[in-house]
């Protein structure tokens, strides 16, 4: 049954540090063209430049904001340093997404119920008294 | 079956603009704080301002970054033009970071069904000859 009046609790304290990097490194159509590239598997610094139709030096800034919001590693080893998708801080991000929006589903729920105890008030009034 | 050779559609074309907004707007605790108040339902400066510890200019600031994003509306006619939550922006945001996870799972899977492929040798060239 839903419960008017009990508010949903709040979603889990997530690490503000990083979510703050990894919207900030997502809100550059640049750095979201680089990430679905690297969505389909590692990529050089060209590899990544010639669709973006940039130089070398421009895409390697937008690299280093991904890697401080820890959304990619580069290879040290390898002579051309591939870049590399770490799904974590996505999921992180989609995570905190997905809560808000549940939260307001839950919203709207309980907007409903109360809705419809509204129209017959018969039943509702009878056992589901609203808490004070 | 996983074809191997075949990389999975790009996600579809997003308008930029708002994509970029949208993830700007997220990129500050203050903000996202206020998004899951009004997640809950709707709220008036004031009651966005006190768990925050702001003065209400401060606030309001924060508002127009989310206003401009279109991640909320602000009444117009109310004395306390209170806040709403628009749940449109969040799914468009929410879309793009599942596309890049789609992306990067199929890749995993392609990965794994090589590697197998590759562990019984006997099977995978006789039917499975990759595409060149």
């Amino acid at each position: 049954m839903v419960n008017y009046c009990t508010p949903p609790p709040a979603p889990p304290a997530r690490p503000e540090a990083d979510l703050d990097a990894i919207f900030r490194a997502l809100a550059h159509p640049a750095r979201r063209t680089m990430l679905e590239r690297l969505g389909r598997g590692e990529a050089t610094v060209g590899e990544l430049a010639g669709p973006l139709g940039m130089s070398a030096p421009a895409v390697t800034k937008h690299i280093r904001v991904l890697a401080r919001a820890k959304l990619i590693t580069q290879g040290r080893h390898a002579r051309w340093r591939p870049c590399r998708l770490e799904e974590a801080p996505l999921r992180s991000a989609s995570y905190w997404l997905e809560e808000v929006r549940r939260l307001w589903d839950a919203r709207l729920d309980r907007l409903e119920a109360h809705l419809q105890s509204m129209a017959t008030p018969e039943e509702g009034n009878r056992d589901d008294e609203p808490c004070e």
